[in-house]
């Protein structure tokens, strides 16, 4: 089968690779029929990481169709279309029951050399009991690139809202205008935020930002942002800021724009960040949560939303492409011609 | 008057010093009755900080009666037997509208130059109507030591649990012995907590956390400590963490004790504290939280528990002294010879 491997920095290839196979009598293997590239796949695209000798399958975002299970598989059956989440969690641990399945006690990750990527023509899932998500509606075309975020984007957003304490009447900032960032807008909207600030200066991005809820529009660097949304908001700060990006100035930023007891919500997996102890975050009583998104924990809860239409999340994906143009699809995101790209097998 | 200065590192006096007097139409001046010393009051004394030329007023936990009020002050009373909380606020701001009385627009804390401090025979107290809180049953000697504590150690106790989210069922971790873990196990036990673990070495102070509703004790440093707590958790660590010291060494442990999904609610002052960014805070979905507590905002509720006698924080005053043995009372708290000292008038 083929399968998306990156070797370095810009170094993403389409191989041919063993076809996935059931390994683990937990196991499932599905054929995928759409994936995604994440935002945080551009950190290996931009020489953060490990590059395995044999290369790093990648790809972590998909819906499939059930091609095999093993033996103690009951709750999955072969010719379920299903949401895969990034992560495998077997459902029934003490982290998956309260609710943080990215710590699953026999869980891991997608898109690695153990486990496989979903960049792929098909790949085993670990887990399947507990990772894979059954779609009831699931082969209604139109509602397919809402469905897939929810295995990662959308879910992410949410996390971030929820860990940032999102509620009725809140006024809540959103750094970083990426496809995380737009569905944080979302999921802010959705939890009942009064104001919500997006902060970004991609005219295309800010245009769908307002779309899905945003009041008002950030867009300077910095310092200079930071004095905007004191600005916007009567000099006081935002009560919940999701974190949407995980740089060091994305995190400062958000720091600074939190409120006295506010809450920032940090979905962004840092690379150089810096968490001050003192001041800000220790003397205005700031919190700070946030992680890899428990997707898993959420996906049933807005599954109803996106079939309802309530929500369309799908809308990031800008750009759809087959399989055979995955490394037109890295650059296009890295250079930012893209918010998201979809892979329609 | 008489007030206690500190010069530098372990040089503590008492002195005579300008009667205290309204300055401001919203001030009113306290008698003090009851004082105490606090264990932030030791970073000065062991020569963190700042020494004024003409030395540092010390002191910001204090009972007191009513001597002159303000012409604006219109709740409080001459004679009104008062606690005044260790940060004042006018109770009326944004911040103090949603319980971060902390950081108040018009606030600030005691013990400086600018405000005085409390371990002197009287006190300017600003923003009078917003800061004092009237002690319906303040003249009951026996209560006395109780309520002293909900000006600052109870009322910080409570704010790490608060902010470590402890509610009924959770495994509680309480980082410190001191007067402050002391009473966040009170805290932990009155939200409900189910085990509630503390982390110490100090026989008496041990002994008092087990009265106070401690169900373990780790009495391991660093890694020892981690792996104690790990054993008594199922290998899952704490659901809550209390961290009660403000040292890069309890916050490290208070980060690998917690389970993921887990919070830490720190109320130590943070002195050479480095929080990682990503692992375990971010990867295992850690909350931090905390701050200084915004007494104001708790203290009516703790009130009737003292004045029921369904807590009994006084008890983690183990001297009193006048305020002539001020300079004992620093030694005998630094030399941990004493948990916690209370001054009487």
């Amino acid at each position: 089968m083929r399968a998306t491997m990156i070797y370095g920095a810009g170094d993403v290839r389409l191989e041919n690779v063993p076809d996935a196979h059931i390994k683990e009598s937990t196991d499932a293997v599905i054929r995928i029929t759409h994936a995604s590239i994440c935002g945080s796949d551009l950190w290996p695209y931009r020489g953060y990481g490990e590059y395995p000798d044999n290369g790093r399958p990648m790809g972590h975002e998909a819906i499939g169709v059930v091609e095999a299970i093993g033996t103690d598989v009951h709750h999955i059956k072969v010719g379920d279309v299903v949401a895969m989440p990034f992560a495998f969690s077997d459902g029934t641990c003490v982290h998956c029951l309260e609710g943080v399945h990215t710590s699953c006690v026999h869980g891991g990750f997608f898109g690695n050399p153990e486990v496989g990527g979903a960049q792929a023509e098909a790949l085993r899932i670990p887990q399947a009991d507990g990772t894979l998500v059954p779609l009831p509606g699931g082969r209604d075309k139109a509602l397919m690139p809402s469905l897939l975020t929810l295995t990662d984007v959308m879910a992410t957003g949410h996390h971030a809202a929820v860990t940032a304490r999102v509620s009725p009447g809140k006024i809540v900032a959103v750094v970083g205008d990426g496809a995380v960032g737009l569905c944080g807008v979302i999921a802010a909207r959705r939890l009942g935020a009064e104001e919500i600030i997006i902060m970004g200066r991609h005219p295309g991005r800010i245009a769908l930002a307002k779309e899905f809820g945003a009041t008002n529009v950030v867009s300077e660097r910095d310092d200079a942002a930071i004095e905007h949304v004191r600005e916007l908001t009567g000099g006081y700060g935002a009560h919940a800021v999701l974190e949407c990006v995980g740089t060091d100035s994305s995190m400062q930023t958000a720091l600074h724009i939190a409120r006295p007891g506010g809450a920032i919500g940090r979905v962004g997996a840092p690379h150089g960040v810096n968490i001050p102890a003192a001041d800000p975050t220790f003397y205005s009583n700031l919190t700070i949560s946030g992680g890899p998104a428990p997707v898993r924990a959420y996906i049933e809860s807005l599954i109803p939303d996106v079939m309802e239409g309530k929500i369309q999340p799908g809308r990031v994906f800008d750009r759809v492409i087959s399989l055979n143009d995955i490394a037109d699809g890295y650059r296009a995101m890295d250079q930012r011609e893209a918010i998201k790209v979809m892979i329609e097998f």
